[in-house]
């Protein structure tokens, strides 16, 4: 069975890292949000596709989900002494990342090559894809105004209240090379336990995308458990949106697109509100293992379907 | 009596640093070549400067006179591991000087009033000019054809034979903000013992600079020492255009411009050949002390003129 993962950082690495573990290099591809990346000192930083990418190489810092293992942060220190902006805390290996991708991205290649490259030089296997190979970054509206997403995200600690969402330059947004192509010759498709406004939004509205999935199984792994989220802002924005933060309100988000459900064991309750196949399960993913082990639910309920 | 130094890289930067020991902030100003300056990983270089800088502050690494005391590289070692160039060896609190230059240079702020905080957060008292406000680019023309200075002098290690020099955008370079007056309003300039050929000359040749200099006292102190140069490429240039590398051809390098000039003890027969006021004296600087010391001997060598 052949799979494609829809990813954003942290909670979708997890689950990509656990469909790692079982599909071969063949039987899975993941795309990857790129709606978060921004330009800082200069350095085009993809936070959603390097956590997705640490976290498969086994590099990710373990204790906060993004960023490096054993990382250290002696160039943001100093630049902070120089007067630099520190709020988006920038270690010594993760800036290697994106120096060389900065580079290389202003000499012309494409993300997708580039992060192929990445992905070969940390001995990833799976073929990671960035949801395009243009610029598109998230805007959020908010009560303060509008907001780049890491402005939002890092440096107000997502305390400005959320009133909508869009995507500067998603209609002209060329999706990746070859990622289109990963979901056409998939048999499902699986939507990992990430943000569905800001990082699975984007990803289905790049061109092709959509159209692409449509025919497909598609399984989405719900990120609120409990009416919370393990990390990020998604329940929060969704309540600030006037709809209450449940397992429930992430299935209607995506309706008429899935064919199964996921929710946590949790709120299994809530199963009977759904109008869809849904599998409770525990979705939390704490350990590798675990991560593997909902991946395995997540495969065997496909195949259910 | 007010000074003004001429300086490239680390033999520069230890009379200046010399010159700073004995001389209060508002006797002593000092620019700097940015001749060397490239781009790279996006960022921008500023080789001469920042010796300079790091000199001054106690900040450089003592044991090759460049870059940063304790330094780290692990952003280098880690973008190499991806891939990218590693030739010229970024250290990590190196970096974070150049993110935070280039973060500021493309908000459109003068590469002038960068060094000048940078040279306040380092606690450094003395005025450093980059030369220029505006990119210069010194270009080797070798017999390999012509070669960006640092591609010459960092990646090829000064190994192809040298046939001239240029200074790319040299005619419509802006003199740093302040600088030309700094010189106007010195008693005395003082070449440091910094290649003629690519640290001095390009200082020289920004608009403005040779005449404010022209009426001024000048002296230099010859970077040739019993032919040979303590660091870097200026014996081995000087013997690849036909001459004969030693004190003497320094002298006449600057000849019309010079009221005295400076050599090595170890050159104190030279003084014959050279028909200006000549100091020998001891001009290595392998101390901190030693460097104070050469500069006090030129400041009373400039009172006798």
């Amino acid at each position: 069975m052949k799979i494609t993962a829809l990813a954003g950082g942290v909670g979708g690495a997890k689950l990509a890292h656990g469909l790692a573990q079982i599909l071969s290099s063949n039987e899975l591809s993941i795309i990857v949000n790129t709606g978060d990346d921004f330009e800082h000192y200069g350095l085009t930083i993809c936070p959603d596709l390097d956590t997705v990418c640490y976290t498969l190489a086994g590099l990710a810092n373990p204790e906060t989900g993004w960023g490096r293992e054993n990382e250290s942060w002696r160039v943001i220190e100093n630049a902070a002494k120089l007067g630099g902006p520190n709020w988006f805390r920038l270690g010594d290996q993760d800036i290697a990342t994106h120096l060389e991708r900065t580079r290389r991205l202003k000499e012309g290649q494409l993300l997708s090559e580039i992060t192929n490259d990445f992905c070969k030089a940390w001995g990833i296997q799976h073929t990671i894809f960035p949801m395009s190979d243009s610029p598109v970054r998230t805007i959020v509206t908010t009560d303060e105004g509008e907001l780049a997403f890491q402005e939002y995200f890092v440096h107000r600690r997502c305390e400005p209240r959320v009133k909508g969402f869009r995507f500067d330059k998603i209609e002209v947004a060329v999706p990746a090379l070859g990622a289109v192509e990963a979901i056409t010759s998939s048999d499902a498709i699986v939507i990992c336990p990430s943000n569905p406004w800001v990082s699975v939004d984007p990803i289905l509205k790049v061109a092709g995308v959509l159209d692409a999935i449509k025919n497909k199984k598609v399984v989405a792994v719900s990120p609120i458990i409990g009416g919370k989220t393990v990390k990020g802002p998604a329940a929060k924005m969704y309540a600030e949106l006037g709809i209450e933060p449940s397992a429930n309100a992430v299935a209607k988000h995506y309706q008429n697109l899935l064919s199964g459900f996921v929710l946590d064991t949790i709120d299994k309750d809530l199963k009977n509100n759904i109008n869809i196949p849904t599998l409770a399960t525990n979705t939390m993913m704490n350990t590798i293992a675990e991560r593997a082990q909902v991946a395995r639910d997540v495969l065997h309920f496909i195949r259910s379907l």
